[in-house]
């Protein structure tokens, strides 16, 4: 079993109900599970291999897609620093978020719920409508204005109904969070004030690299937008760490999107509230192709901001071009990313620029995302260039890109 | 090892050098294994864990990016069978077809080429491209006149050549093999006349089903396009029924689209030669949104048939809208399948509902590729519905769709 308990105030509580926060003081709500609960299952594989140390019971009924379990692959790049991608793009819809989503709708059918709702444009949309598709659930999904039709389009699929506010994503979100609590309609968005069983989700990403590599790396660098998953994965090795299972721990970086890099200037300055957080955003932000991570408030920031301080990490922050360009890299390899989260990968070639990554050293970049989801995106910014050929000039043109 | 042999004239060739066809005889070639080769690794999450059953020798360096090894889904659908998902949506480039092309690129690489090519503008393409990417070598996609650019921006981050041939697919893939032969370039087109590896792709899905089953089931429902998916699958049960692993084999059944049934048709009429198969072939072919299976002419059209004749199976075709809708039916079950895909389960509807699938039933169907790669074919045909809500209005919209 687990106990809940504030961050606050350390009073513990319940799970009876779904509860955002702490009852009494308003405090963000933490999971804490029993000494011995580190048995990964060896037959399961996706990450509930875990679950002993996710927060269900173990007689609930999983609502899953085979989240998790995806590769850590070693591909051959830099001649100077053993690079590993953690495969993010092989969940169930194209994200991390699955493993979010399974528990926070796992949790929704235990609690009687019968709808789920966010706001979400991108991964956690998808996310949140299969995986209530999956349980039978009403989903609604609340998106800001002007998002193409292509991203959501398979919500549609899922079968979820879509609301557009008339207002910014920023504005979306604090809407939906308000009326959630107001028509007590369960949130599924992933950050710990509006979903605490969310937060449970990263953490595997963190014992799945430990158990494909055998060891912490020296690095893991991962793409932050409203922070929860660095967060997730740097607690994964604090667990570790805590256990006895890895020495040290790995140093988290965090890659943000130019001109959204507010986390990092926070971290220089100490910030140390939410409001103060809050006040640093960009309005608006400067129009970028990195719409997945570019948050002008970070729920989760100050969480991430820890994580990267205790580990000795750091943040960097990424411009389109770059992430573009990461994404072609990363394409070569055989691995297609959205450009949000091909900034791993631009994440690593600039820490290993500025020698924080140093020779011989470890480093994980998690690929949090599928380009195929993206496609859309790349029209117009990368040139889809196609030869035309016919029999009588065919082979010509052939032997021409073959250099004979 | 393994032997390779003519399936004409039974003559044993080597692969010293990439053979496509008997030397002798211009028959197709196969592949035949020692009789303890079922031997699956215990530790291997992909379809190389059968290793000893596929054509490369133990000491190769395999070109891989984790492919196969996808889920068997078993989803509350109908309450009279027992249906089950092989979920290929979960593969590297989203499809089945990576098994093919991890094992052709695999051979490629062995075989000291530089250069891949094929006519493909979807699953096929995405993989070739993928794995030369990773290979390292240089990949020349061919596609017909008009393929939308969404298909093809993929193949651009992955580093390959387009080439538009200035006709039909079905004069750009008999001009491809001819140039490929002509020139010496490594085809990576998944039929047996342009590259037997390939052909030991599909057959690692067989044997996954018979794994996660523990069984072989009632019925496997297919999509069929060139034929070599149903006719590998088949031949999967075919060797464990052989080597006394299971007491039937399953049932085959292949989906077709409608108006492209020659397969079916040619199967009721004894058809016996691709002479006569291609002769059957619409010119040209009704438009259609199953891009993937909707060929002409199928390269593996006669094994395919026979593996469904000595399963005592079938064809079904299905149309635009039963594809479309079986797409939807999937997406509420939290899997998003492109529509070629999604026939598998039109197809299953269609079988039971002619009670050729029987109450109580296992029945297995291969949805063999995302839907994320095809999101662009929904627009104008899928409606994506938007309620505009504000702080003013949103309330009492979503108190409406909850009913209240």
């Amino acid at each position: 079993m687990y106990t809940i308990r504030c961050r606050s105030c350390r009073q513990t509580v319940t799970d009876e109900t779904f509860r955002t926060s702490c009852p009494s003081c308003g405090g963000g709500l933490e999971f804490a599970y029993p000494d011995a609960a580190w048995k990964p299952e060896a037959n399961s594989r996706t990450m509930w291999r875990y679950k002993d140390l996710l927060p269900v019971r173990p007689h609930e009924l999983l609502v899953t897609l085979s989240e998790g379990g995806t590769p850590l692959d070693r591909p051959v790049l830099y001649p100077d620093i053993d690079l590993y991608i953690k495969d993010e793009t092989r969940n169930p819809t194209g994200s991390h978020k699955d493993r979010a989503m399974s528990i926070a709708v796992t949790k929704a059918v235990t609690f009687g719920r019968d709808t789920v709702m966010l706001e979400s444009d991108g991964s956690t949309a998808l996310a949140s409508a299969a995986y209530a598709a999956r349980a039978g659930l009403r989903s609604i999904v609340v998106v800001g204005r002007g998002v193409p039709d292509y991203r959501l389009l398979p919500l549609v699929v899922y079968g979820s109904h879509i609301l557009e506010y008339q207002g910014t994503p920023a504005q979306a979100l604090d809407w939906v969070h308000e009326v959630c609590r107001k028509l007590d309609i369960y949130e599924t968005s992933t950050f710990r004030l509006a979903n605490p069983y969310t937060m449970e989700g990263p953490k595997t990403i963190g014992y799945e690299i430990y158990e494909q590599l055998g060891r912490a790396p020296d690095w893991i660098v991962v793409p932050v937008g409203g922070g929860a998953t660095l967060e997730g994965i740097g607690r994964a090795f604090a667990d570790l760490h805590a256990w006895g299972k890895v020495g040290r721990r790995p140093r988290m970086a965090g890659v943000l999107t130019r001109g959204y890099d507010m986390l990092n200037e926070a971290l220089q300055r100490g910030i140390a509230s939410d409001d103060e957080l809050r006040a640093m955003a960009p309005d608006p932000g400067p129009e970028t192709i990195q719409v997945k991570i570019a948050m002008t408030y970070a729920p989760d920031g100050l969480e991430a901001m820890a994580a990267v301080r205790d580990s000795a990490g750091c943040f960097v922050s990424v411009s389109d071009p770059e992430a573009l360009a990461a994404q072609q890299v990363l394409g070569k390899l055989g691995i297609y990313a959205e450009p949000s989260s091909a900034v791993a990968l631009a994440g690593v070639e600039k820490l290993r620029s500025m020698k924080h990554i140093r020779e011989g050293e470890s480093v994980v970049a998690v690929v949090t995302g599928s380009g195929f989801r993206e496609t859309g995106t790349l029209a117009g910014r990368v040139q889809c260039q196609r030869t035309p050929v016919d029999a009588a000039c065919g082979v010509a043109v052939i032997d021409n890109l073959l250099g004979r």
